[in-house]
């Protein structure tokens, strides 16, 4: 009887690290015999979080001493950053036999990782009809779903009979990307309707597709493969057709590959938020100079942007001098400003990305934020007079309780806006948020407190 | 023949929101026959999308004018959060209906939403078979998988044959969760291995189980839910067993089940990352006060941290009134410092989520994150030192100069280490995350400023 490998989180920790850490010195040692016995019981899925987690070195030479199904298995689970990093250690002919069997939607999203030298040639080593299925779908825009969709498509016709259709699936079972979901088509290869294969085991069979089918929700080549994944998962379908603009089927997105879309644009999301470049490959695997490349660009484009700060600071250091005391809020100040402008920026950037709000809900969007920042302000900005007034005096209470209900009011409305004004340059709504944010927010909340300090302490 | 409905960015927009805007009125003024003529062409998707973006109050009113299958298909692309609002504005008859019409996962998922008396209320109003699906499902802690696997799952044994197996699967072909990924179970109902109905329906009809399986990964009914679903996705598994702790079958996730699992965790995840409790519905159906609701706990839990910046700051108030110019670098120093530590932190937390990194990695996060920021510190603290030395002169430049060096450091080693810290202490990793480690760095990083400051110009 076949092994169990039971993946409850605890036992993976103590078994992956364990080998881990065996094997590390193994590698280097080159003592493979001893390696191949310690990963023998791994499964696929840990054999491939064993990989990722060693340095890059020894990647190629672990992947090397794993049997070829395992190996093809393991290949399989990487991102195709991870692939990539792999296939450049290993030796050609490898490489080509790895290429060969993927599938055409991994291999165009490989290719796209790969330099172009290494690309052309794994290409040339296709067979014509492999290559064509590959080609067809680079010629579709990066971040499209046509880029991301099996062209191995089983379909029916509204016409055939349910067993017509089942002896069709039968032909397909080593080929087609999924046999679960049978998009129905017209005589131009238009799609008019959806059947599953368990409606096909359920329905007699002699009845017609047409009778049995249902409607099929279908997205274009041409849209972005996020929306597409979202429209899947959320719609809850095994997988979703691919059509061209007359509405001809291309290809299918099945719900596993939607799966990975979005915990890629998610990964990406929370990087861009975070005000980074997202790595693509998991965290202990990159080099350290990598983190900081991911990092450095726009720390120092923020950098660059608090220098507002100083200037603003600077027009206002005759009055900092002659009232010291107002320095000691301006953390306080802008931090609360930045933290009000993130969470609307947050809020509004997920909603885009789950296609809850529309570039053409910027006003409705403008008035809730505004409404929120203000209401939130005012909560605030009651709270701070009262403890600032107590300690500081009344004007300086007064100065911070309005303030924080300008700061929240302003700093609410941009942060809810930005996201949709992104979206409508076609800038990822993520880069431009938080951290982008928190700048402007800083420097006009500094001229907002100045100004208002001016008028309440008469100076 | 079935009409299509071509779900394109573009023409779901221009059609959903004419829909909303014409039906607004019309519901408000009673025309109900003409809603329903409105709606009738849209797919259970859009009408879904209708529904959740009008006025709570109008949602229930639509839903009544729906026919029952479309009904059904709609409430089920609803989140538990929306049902429940939904619920909570239909008659009693029409609510039993639905909740009957529900899977045991789905139903219970929504009885965590309700109100306890409705909760009961409808658990009563359930056959006996039902009730048991679904209160053997709450019997396992929240967040667990075992609340959100489906128990209907059909399995087969190793002895059996292809044959006896596809027959099995004919039988439960109206109730089952899926009869595309099949645990194969020994005796004591231990998952021994699985088989695809693919590789049933490729096999000869004779072919025993036990001979054409596949290994099986597996997930504990305890292990998180959100753990379970990222094998799911990552492995790229049409279905994950689910076990007892004896690896005894329960249950199965399939990975549609999976991928509204993983969107759920990665919108609260966002919330949290950005200061705030997630919403749990979309954002233009959300009042503005519960907006306000979700962000103003953070907000004031940030402005009481933050008021500890204004202590530091007051400590310093004399070297301040003697140095004003050092208050000009206040924003960008701890802006900086904010900025490199929400980048460890938001690295971090999303490695701990896809799995990349576990409790057991502390010290090698640590030593990472402090190497990447000394890198970005000593980068960023030339840059400082020169452009500040040439405006202010050199000890002032020296000053920001060190100061960037040490916050940065301190910055990434805090950021990143407190995610890890954060999860070891069973709290959400992204709860600690961001708006926390501002609040800490930023009063650390004013203490080293004028430390260093007080050094260096010898005050």
């Amino acid at each position: 009887m076949a092994p169990l490998y039971l993946r409850t989180t605890m036992s993976q920790i103590v078994d992956v690290t364990t080998i881990i850490e065996a094997i590390q010195p193994e590698l280097s040692g080159g003592k493979f015999a001893s390696v191949v016995d310690r990963i023998n019981p791994a499964s696929p899925a840990q054999t491939a979080d064993i990989l990722e987690r060693l340095p890059a070195a020894q990647q190629p030479v672990l992947f090397r001493l794993l049997p070829k199904d395992r190996a093809s298995a393991v290949f399989d689970i990487l991102s195709p950053k991870q692939q990539s990093g792999l296939i450049q250690g290993l030796r050609n002919r490898e490489v080509s036999e790895i290429f060969a069997g993927l599938d055409p939607d991994d291999r165009a999203l490989l290719l796209d990782e790969l330099p172009a030298s290494l690309a052309t040639r794994l290409l040339t080593g296709l067979t014509g009809a492999q290559r064509r299925l590959t080609t067809d779908l680079l010629g579709y825009p990066k971040g499209s779903i046509g880029r991301r969709m099996s062209p191995q498509v089983v379909s029916t016709r509204a016409t055939y009979t349910a067993a017509d259709t089942l002896s069709r699936i039968q032909k397909r079972l080593g080929d087609a990307e999924t046999i679960y979901t049978i998009p129905v088509v017209d005589n131009a290869r238009r799609v008019v309707g959806i059947i599953s294969l368990r409606q096909l085991l359920a329905a007699d069979s002699h009845a017609v597709i047409a009778d049995i089918m249902s409607k099929a929700e279908v997205a274009s080549a041409y849209d972005s493969a996020e929306d597409a994944a979202r429209i899947c998962i959320e719609l809850r379908l095994l997988a979703l057709p691919i059509v061209d603009r007359e509405c001809r089927l291309l290809g299918i997105l099945t719900v596993d590959d939607a799966g990975r879309i979005i915990e890629h644009e998610d990964s990406v999301d929370s990087a861009r938020q975070g005000g980074m470049e997202p790595l693509g490959r998991p965290y202990l695997s990159t080099p350290v100079l990598q983190l900081v490349r991911s990092r450095i660009v726009w720390l120092l484009v923020l950098a660059v942007g608090a220098t507002l700060t100083v200037q603003v600071l600077s027009v206002f250091e005759a009055t900092l001098e002659q009232v010291t005391v107002l320095a000691l809020f301006v953390p306080l100040l802008i931090g609360t400003g930045g933290n009000t402008g993130n969470q609307a920026a947050t809020t509004v950037t997920r909603a885009i990305a789950l296609g809850d709000v529309h570039t053409s809900d910027l006003l409705r969007v403008l008035l809730r934020e505004c409404a929120a920042g203000f209401t939130l302000g005012t909560l605030l900005g009651l709270i701070g007079a009262l403890m600032t007034g107590a300690i500081f005096g009344a004007p300086i209470g007064l100065t911070i309780g309005l303030t924080l209900l300008a700061v929240c009011t302003v700093a609410a409305s941009i942060g809810g806006i930005m996201p949709l004004i992104a979206k409508r340059l076609n800038v990822d709504p993520a880069v431009f948020s938080n951290p982008f944010i928190t700048t402007f927010v800083d420097a006009t909340g500094l001229i907002v407190y100045f100004l208002i300090a001016k008028a309440v302490l008469g100076i």
